[in-house]
């Protein structure tokens, strides 16, 4: 089970921030998980990718990520940890990976990009080889040509841009990329279901256009659930002893959102689950927005039913769900509610 | 344009009288070409390979070959010299990359196997992206799941094995192998002419079942060359002085065969060019024959019509011709005349 | 902490039963390590490295081993896989890295040779950079200029080097490297001793020629326990189902001796603990002999005083004495005691 | 033989303009290379490295350069092709390396730092290996432990740090750079001398404390050539077509200094030959300033003297003397004379 971490915040935060000084940051949680699914193959060796745009999309809109892989171990890497001191970005995707499909080779580490939409996945799609060839012929030549690496997760990044109206487009709306996000896994559903494949999909996928970000915590399945993912925001992320960082929530103001495979931080209030089978957007002015998937793996009674303002958030599990309540409502009376869609 | 070398021989060769000593070795080659065709990319840095059969293939039908593959340049892969002081085989396949279509990954790297059958290429299918998709929906399923990799020369080696009657089986006709290369190249064709396509391709395929060896020297052309294909044959290979070789025929005995882009010794007399658009197959037994590719490429003008017994060999070209006649004409007399299928 | 693993067979044995196949072997350990005493970097990632000769010393004189290294993860190293499906060897060195000094660049990598021998390491010495100049400036200009990467593993080999009487000698006597491997620990310690270095130096080493393995347990602690070490022996190393290895001892012959830092099968009575400060013999006919290192760190109380025929083994603490005492007499009993030296 | 690049600007300049847009980059240089003196190797794919500052030291005493470097080939770095995309720095080093001495790993890839100073090197010091140990015994402790790799390269950054009255210091003058490159030369000459070493050292050595910059020209022999390096200055790099570029020299502003071991652009105009056996200096505010290295080496008649203001520049070589004199005056005429210290 591969981990993945993404930030989007007003202003740049150094990568080291992010991926090397925490104590558990994504580079140590990739030798020290806790909380993953899979405990058959204890670590995340197999290459590590971080993708990040250096300036705001208002300004250039021809934009595109840069992004930076290896099939070393992250916690090794040289030129990752001397990168991660000096870049600075409003927008970062980082990805851990332990292979489940597609050898180890820089071609499938995640994130890729095309153009200015960046990807990544956390998870896997059960059975891939059996829809592997609808999924491809599904595609128009030019995204069918693009995939360089033989992973499921690329082929759905594929997926995923055939869902939109026009890939090459200079910008997209949030409300775009939330729908194609959706269509993919509708799309996914649907071919394993025709192959007859019962095994559940783990479809926590990431997508950005480097102005909005759209990610999902996802499983094709009614009673299992889906691989972790959290999210945080704030005003600052604060760094109170070495290794050791908090989210400062300063005048009500959210300038940062974190959505991550695991908290970053040792500080619980500062995590958020998101609910299985949920989309988050965050939008260009920073907005969160949670929606629930309601197809055939939707149920009610997955978690608590929390209202903010008019609208539904989403059912969470127990006993998490008292705790996410608790922080909703801290959220509520700073005015600042978690928007839905 | 890359460079490949194969060796198969009555005895074992250590790997580093073929990769490593040659002052013209495959891995020397690597950064000091002669002959190559293509000017503007004028090293092979982008990886290299070698595989091997470590047993005969009557002791065990299960044969497979052991491959190395390095993205980093041949010339400076430490594990690489020193596996070729060690490793011994009677039958090697080796490649250096110069990528013209595919990442530089390890994936990438010939050659492949598929069981006992082991594949490399040096040329190009000329604008594969456009038969790409046409090739894939053509290969049964378990062959389509085979490819990991994303490169002309590994699709091209799917197709090849598609026309196996059964790529599994625990032994290949040379025949077999014979014919499912030419129904390859006319595979080949025949999509690439379907889509207009004018560019010739070059492909200098070889493949190996462990006992028999098909190579072929191809353009898809009536009126250019074919990237270089040369072969020698002898008692054995001898070192006289460090880094220079020469093929020694003793006793009227061919114990040895070598094929490669490029001639691996100084002696001229050692090599003999493979005529253009020609199939050479060496038997489990080490009979070399030679058989013209029929197709409509074919021009009955392009080399020299060699009469061996009852039998032609092909036409090659001026100036060699006389070279290559006077070399045949020597063989005979020598009472080993060069077969014909 | 790394991980090594040694063989010495009379019958070569295929590195895959060694490396690749044990559910607990060398490259599974470095991703599931149960055992180590370094909690702080639960895994060995930084590398790995095997070597191995391919010929009986008696009929070359000149022989060297065939070292494979590498600095990505040994568990997704498709070189390393292949390889041990082939390559068979009578004598076989393997090691996983985690890094404690020394960058993560292949020459940093164990196993190292010297002509015919070869050496590795798992441990550490205590603030090497300490003594690191002493330990350089007390070689000879060509042991000096012999190391290329930076490790205290490779420096203590080229001071074991400086010990023999001549490192180039066509073949040595297990005496000799055994004396060699003492005076190596002493000269250590006096080091450290004489720069007030109070933290104890984990000094597991192993060295052979070919013919001949030395390894040793050590730790410069009267009190402290060394890095795990264990031996087993027999006449065959079975597979009785996948991934589950058991040694075999009929017709009460040994005819190879495994060591490792953790136990390759789940048969306890497989392994015996190699005890704290004692050196390992393994004689060119397989013999094993055992010896305590009677130096300012040995206590007579540190394990179980088992006598062998007229002599001692060594004390080893319990509770893990018993079993070996056990096991010991049970050896006994079939008329071919542990040798003592 | 290697090559070598440096850049200081005004303005930070896109990494891309430097190592991958122009035809005749330095990454097309390691592939392609027309200058060399060593034509044993014809080519550099043994590693690459680039380093940059990222602010003006004036902002922060504390800047670090942050460091790339890389085994694989430059030409197919993929992570380097997109990093240059979108890196700029107002102060850029980079290497590509053909080795010479010590092995092929990162650690042996230039530039180094320590701390804010970093260092590279085109050449080789004369059978180094005589002098390594004195030159290591010459060190302080703390220098002597810096070294990582294994190359003349890296121990002769350690000499020159080692002449620095303090290397550890906030800031230093660009006399205080100078004046330890000429020592650090000074004194590998006398140890060269001193093992009675015939075969000349080449010396090209660059340095910087991401204000100012030293280089030197070098070679310890009055009758061979130095390795070639070029300088050129102007206002803006601009790229008039695809791959082709020319420095632009507006308003009499000099804002951007490059120094090459060949020329970047095909307008020779553009490119002052740096005469053997001189150092120039790149102070903060971007004054070139050259001067003779006058050891035992040095002879007057190696050059043009071109008097420029009240002093002298340099002799240099026949025939280019010629087009130097004139480019000289020409900026002579422009009032902004080359200084000379």
């Amino acid at each position: 089970m591969c981990r993945l971490l993404l930030y989007k915040g007003k202003q740049p935060i150094l990568l080291a921030h992010l991926l090397t000084n925490p104590a558990h940051s994504i580079i140590n949680q990739s030798f020290d998980s806790k909380l993953r699914l899979d405990h058959r193959r204890p670590l995340n060796g197999d290459g590590f990718g971080v993708g990040w745009y250096d300036s705001e999309p208002e300004k250039d809109t021809r934009i595109t990520p840069c992004i930076f892989t290896s099939v070393t171990p992250a916690w090794n890497n040289t030129n990752l940890v001397r990168l991660a001191e000096k870049v600075k970005s409003p927008l970062v995707f980082a990805h851990v990976r332990a292979s489940t499909s597609g050898a180890v080779t820089e071609v499938n580490c995640h994130p890729w990009n095309y153009g200015r939409i960046m990807w990544m996945h956390n998870g896997g799609i059960a059975q891939f080889d059996k829809i592997k060839r609808k999924l491809q012929n599904s595609l128009p030549e030019e995204l069918f040509l693009f995939v360089q690496g033989n992973t499921d997760s690329e082929w759905a990044f594929a997926l995923f841009l055939s869902f939109l109206s026009n890939p090459n487009a200079e910008r997209f709306e949030h409300q775009e990329l939330k729908e194609a996000m959706v269509k993919t896994i509708a799309q996914l559903n649907t071919w394993t279901e025709e192959e007859g494949i019962k095994e559940p999909s783990l479809l926590n996928f990431a997508v950005t256009d480097g102005a909005s970000v759209v990610c999902v915590r996802y499983i094709s399945s009614k009673t299992e659930e889906a691989a972790s993912l959290y999210f945080s925001s704030g005003t600052r992320f604060e760094c109170y002893q070495p290794g050791y960082y908090r989210m400062i929530k300063a005048d009500r103001r959210e300038d940062m959102v974190v959505v991550a495979s695991e908290p970053l931080t040792f500080e619980k209030a500062d995590w958020l689950t998101i609910p299985t089978n949920t989309v988050l957007v965050i939008t260009p002015k920073l907005n969160v927005l949670l929606q629930p998937i309601k197809d055939q793996y939707y149920t009610g009674d997955r978690g608590l039913e929390v209202k903010v303002g008019e609208t539904e958030v989403a059912r969470i599990p127990e006993p998490k769900a008292q705790l996410f309540k608790a922080q909703v409502e801290e959220q509520m009376r700073h005015d600042r509610p978690m928007s839905v869609i």
